[in-house]
């Protein structure tokens, strides 16, 4: 076809650019490329990365033979979850993202020339439905910020001793619902359940009082390990496809009742939503950063070389029914204590197997100050400092009708890198 | 065929016995008929039943017509789980239950004169080996034995005082693992992982010392929710396909020092281990009987109509390694302080979507008497009471090479139903 020719003469550097628009401040250059499924109206679902605001499906990119040469079977990209695709392994990922980078290098005729495939390939962001990117086998939530956890702590238990004793020396998690995670754009119901005021003698049941954001990062797992088997902190990033945003929603009076002394349950699995595109870590290399210094010394399966932290930016907004959105929190994914390679080492270190689609969060990712805090929860301190809404109303936790909205990228030199939105209205409790 | 009137002349009585021999003493009936995945040396994975101790193929007989009539797709039983069955509902469950028990009928030739028939379709269960007999979605483990939840609030809170507050009105339940959820038949390693001795100012890290079987039953539901819907207590059973016992592994020291404020973790997800083969609720009806008084009274969307506990005798055995096993425990499932139908309203109270092949664990099943506890822990009572092996050596918790054997049936007047094993050797920690 020529074609492999033309491939291999683009070359790749520091200036690439994509002859598909990319507008000033997008998370979707061409050095993203991102993985997601996405649908049409009266269309199958299919997979897809994004390049500025145009989506492209992988499959009929496949059809017209653009994806020749590559030694997977095409046919995977007419799917429902990037499953099949992400069991494939790094190398397939990453010639599948290289291939792509190559098709859209603004010096590249191929497609760029012709219309007709470009109709049957490409579609506007506005134009599709983003669907469920993976199929979550298991979903763990880990409990990684230094500085949430020392806020809950001052909160709920002793200013003085405000972190437990485990907490410096595990990566603290517990086992979420898979059943509940969900794409952005999904609405959620506030919760019933359970809640028991601290001067009242039996529980009552309703409505929440208390749902809370948690701001959160998620990493995705690309390769399975038998029963037996843990994978060390320096295998741990070969393990791991890509991350997304990851709203964990939370309802703090029902969690607050029901935790002792098993953990969060009905508190946390009512609605937890994802970023629909999946950022591979290849394409958030050149955001790699050191982590805070561990002290103590961590036991020696924790140990780990290298900076396995991210510079993402993460923002936090809140947008009542009919209003503009006001911002709540800026964070960054790279204040995490524990990184991502030491969770995935602690979550195998006693031979727990990892599934392809494994979600693992990060727990709410909290700065140094209030500002970057990740929750209402810590935002308003416990409902003492509601924030203040565009018509006056305040905000201790998210009302009725009021959207939550993350955005979250990285910034090098000239290259923004990003995840796009999570997005989630919370409606009233179904009657 | 002919068949259908066969079936239809054949009539289900009290005394319906089988053509295929069923031993005295048997978990398997033809008033069973649980559901299972079997495989043979070289074949492929496939559905089956059991009567006595032949296996019965599904696809085996779906081909040869024996299952003409009922209205689903036979292939399904040409798979690697059951949850493309299950996902049928109710209905065909009990169709396919009623036309298993009409074609092994004492009085039906139509199988039992067919020699070549047969060796295509039965197959002695020991020349098969069974499989995961489902694809776990999401598991659930509750803690719903007050005995059980008593004595480790004796043991380790305030005698005084044992049950947490929350416990008598909510029915406790946590996440756990679904990937290292295994057959029986699979063994496991000890975990390793971190541990503190109180008087320890650091953890340490190594194998598990303290690792204890749980004695549990699981639900496995069997009609999927919508994200936001709630299952009502009424209802709840229409939800459940069928039960297993569960054996949830526990590395009790691993426990202690991981579990605050987020619940078990690592201490539980090395693996658990359910009975192979799925007893559905139709089979045991006449083992339903009331459950222990519950006070105070529950909330509104507890309550409930009718007998949801079921009489089902548990027996645990301790294997040391070329010695004879050594019961440890006799318990029953009629025990439970919180039935399955409250277990399941209270997962989707809040919304949260349960999906066909979840598993829902009971919790440690404990009676009333030290003979009836569901775990070592509670057994030896906290190391203070070894129990003596037939080698004269002692056990507090689970030694490498030991085997642990749950044996659970149902006895009423002349029929037993039963679960068969769920069997798992301790093997030693990976080094």
């Amino acid at each position: 076809m020529g074609m492999t020719e033309i491939f291999n003469s683009a070359l790749r550097d520091s200036v690439l650019r994509s002859w598909i628009e990319v507008a000033e401040g997008s998370d979707f250059p061409v050095q993203n490329i991102p993985f997601g499924i996405f649908t049409t109206p009266g269309g199958k679902p299919r997979a897809a990365t994004r390049i500025g605001d145009t989506v492209i499906d992988l499959h009929a990119l496949a059809i017209s033979g653009f994806l020749d040469g590559l030694e997977f079977d095409h046919d995977l990209f007419s799917c429902t979850t990037l499953n099949s695709f992400i069991a494939l392994g790094k190398p397939a990922w990453r010639s599948m993202r290289e291939r792509l980078m190559l098709i859209f290098d603004e010096r590249n005729p191929a497609l760029r020339d012709s219309p007709e495939k470009r109709v049957e390939i490409l579609f506007p962001i506005a134009a599709v439905q983003m669907l469920m990117p993976v199929q979550v086998g298991d979903y763990t939530d880990f409990y990684s910020s230094i500085e949430h956890a020392t806020n809950v702590g001052i909160m709920f238990r002793d200013p003085a001793n405000a972190l437990l004793p485990n907490w410096r020396h595990i990566p603290v998690g517990y086992h979420g619902r898979s059943s509940s995670v969900v794409v952005s754009g999904t609405n959620i119901h506030r919760p019933k359940g359970q809640t028991k005021a601290d001067d009242a003698e039996f529980p009552e049941f309703g409505p929440s009082k208390q749902v809370d954001f948690e701001l959160e990062m998620a990493f995705i797992t690309g390769k399975k390990t038998a029963l037996g088997q843990s994978v060390s902190t320096q295998d741990a990033e070969d393990h791991i496809f890509g991350m997304v945003m990851f709203n964990d929603l939370s309802a703090r009076d029902i969690q607050k009742w029901e935790y002792v002394p098993l953990g969060p349950f009905l508190a946390k699995n009512f609605g937890s939503v994802i970023s629909p595109w999946v950022v591979t870590l290849d394409a958030l290399e050149p955001f790699r950063v050191s982590g805070p210094k561990q002290e103590p010394a961590v036991l020696p399966y924790l140990r780990f070389e290298g900076d396995h932290n991210f510079d993402i930016h993460l923002d936090v907004f809140i947008q009542p029914e009919n209003l503009k959105e006001q911002q709540v929190c800026h964070s960054n994914y790279k204040y995490m204590y524990w990184n991502l390679a030491q969770q995935l080492a602690h979550q195998t270190v006693n031979g727990c197997n990892i599934n392809v689609g494994d979600l693992y969060g990060s727990g709410t990712i909290s700065g140094p100050t209030p500002d970057s805090f990740g929750s209402m929860l810590e935002i308003a301190w416990k409902g003492t400092k509601p924030v203040k809404m565009p018509d006056g109303t305040e905000r201790k936790f998210i009302n009725d009708n009021d959207t939550i909205i993350f955005r979250g990228y990285g910034v090098k030199d000239t290259l923004r890198i990003g995840f796009g939105e999570v997005v989630t209205k919370i409606l009233p409790a179904k009657s």
